[in-house]
């Protein structure tokens, strides 16, 4: 794994740790309540992936330094965010974005590495980028933002499928990743800003 | 495997992916979120059987097939299905039904296959027909089937003991997956349509 | 594994298994119903650990005595458990308490025993001890132990880290385990029935 690589993941690991440990204050749970909840958030999409496809012992297993990125985003947002209203209301959306994005190019990324098709790398990113969001919006009772009309696993699969693409164009990984992160970057983010949305599937009775 | 088992697999696949497709339909969500409630319901049940039971990568990564199925599924369902009036009200509970016999009988197939005793196969029946489902009604936020109590999980067990019983008293796989499944669908859809259920074991404060 | 390690192993088993048999009862579901939330959350914890670590086929598949104990307590709760005033209000929190003292120690046990680091064990038994409640939970639908500000998360973290500790100070494994596990429960039903908790991280907008 190159240098990059491993510093979007580590930096991905940070913000989807940040946003479950925003999760966890908005339910005010206790400083180890908010640990279990970012490292979920953080891992738990990395780790079906690697269930799934039998890399194990997962990645954070064999390297700890997942688990030490975590608890030093939790303690410095236990010491830097103390009241709610220095939460800017986007912070856990944006966080969100970035940590989908990232993780994403990173699932899509390991997929290939391993010489997985494309169509299988693309869900493998989808499961990396939205998986740890998911239990985390399952153990909060929230809606999973995945089951939202607004665009969240359209912008992972376009992400996916541009990281394919470049790649099967010859692109170097490093522009492949970057411009595929942006890509779904900007779709969430726009997508957020703008309320943006697809046409919905509308089966509800009425 | 058989061309058999295969072709019911993949008919498995069809009738979950279309139940999930269904219920993303009732949620009013994005053409992308109904691809993501699909798979996540038809191959969510065989992906935990198989990171289970080790054989991984699991089945989906290793046959594009079941991925394609899905797609076309989740395609056809957004192409002719436009109105909620035009779904039969049964449509998702038979969809879910079909599946849920389908998937008992070949987890069980597989454990048995594998060299596993025959109260494991059971087991593997039953976290392979209704896995994806428990997902999907997570997902959903509805009170998952298995937790009511019409008939669901006692389909199940009843159609993995049938195949396991025909399979130890000599019948070839044909005739013991036809019967078992036969038998599985025949108790659901008796539950549903006549609202059966087993004495409950209540311990309900009231 | 010692003999010690296994009866512990089963007890918790037991103890799980019944608190999975009890929230069956108070949501009214079937006899086999009642087998597979008791199953799910006596097994769950355990199996996520094992496919996490790739020690697959899981536990319960290699051994099936681990089935066999779960059938025989959901049997015995069916038949002694019949009103739910013959419940005390305590029983189902304090079977849960015994049963996340226990599997803690089992957990970050197995983790030290494949040569994992001390912050790995941690984990691994947090994911042992918490995991089949969390999934028992999801599914009844209630607000997840681990949410709540009682100390729940922080009685599994602390047992690992005494065991962990124990073990690296050079204690046998027997007086390692027996202690961790005391002072998790000790923690826990302190909490219980004092209704401690810890100061909690709190963002809630008022």
């Amino acid at each position: 794994m190159s240098h990059w690589i491993y510093f979007f993941d580590l930096c991905g690991t940070a913000v989807f740790a940040l946003s479950g440990a925003l999760a966890a204050g908005r339910h005010r749970m206790d400083p180890f309540g908010v640990i279990v909840l970012a490292s979920v958030t953080a891992i738990g999409g990395g780790s079906i992936r690697d269930a799934l496809l039998g890399t194990t012992p997962v990645f954070w297993i064999r390297d700890p330094n997942y688990i030490i990125v975590i608890l030093a985003t939790v303690l410095l947002t236990l010491i830097f965010i103390r009241k709610p209203k220095k939460v800017p209301q986007y912070t856990l959306p944006v966080a969100d974005a970035l940590g989908l994005a990232l993780f994403t190019v990173i699932g899509a990324e390991k997929a290939l590495s391993l010489g997985l098709g494309g169509m299988i790398a693309v869900v493998m990113g989808l499961i990396t980028g939205v998986g740890g969001g998911m239990i985390r919006d399952l153990l909060c009772r929230q809606v999973p933002m995945i089951m939202r009309t607004e665009i969240y696993a359209t912008a992972s699969i376009f992400g996916g499928i541009s990281y394919t693409l470049a790649i099967h164009l010859g692109a170097a990984n490093e522009i492949a990743l970057g411009l595929a992160m942006l890509s779904a970057l900007t779709i969430r983010l726009a997508a957020i800003k703008w309320h943006l949305r697809l046409p919905a599937f509308d089966l509800k009775k009425t």
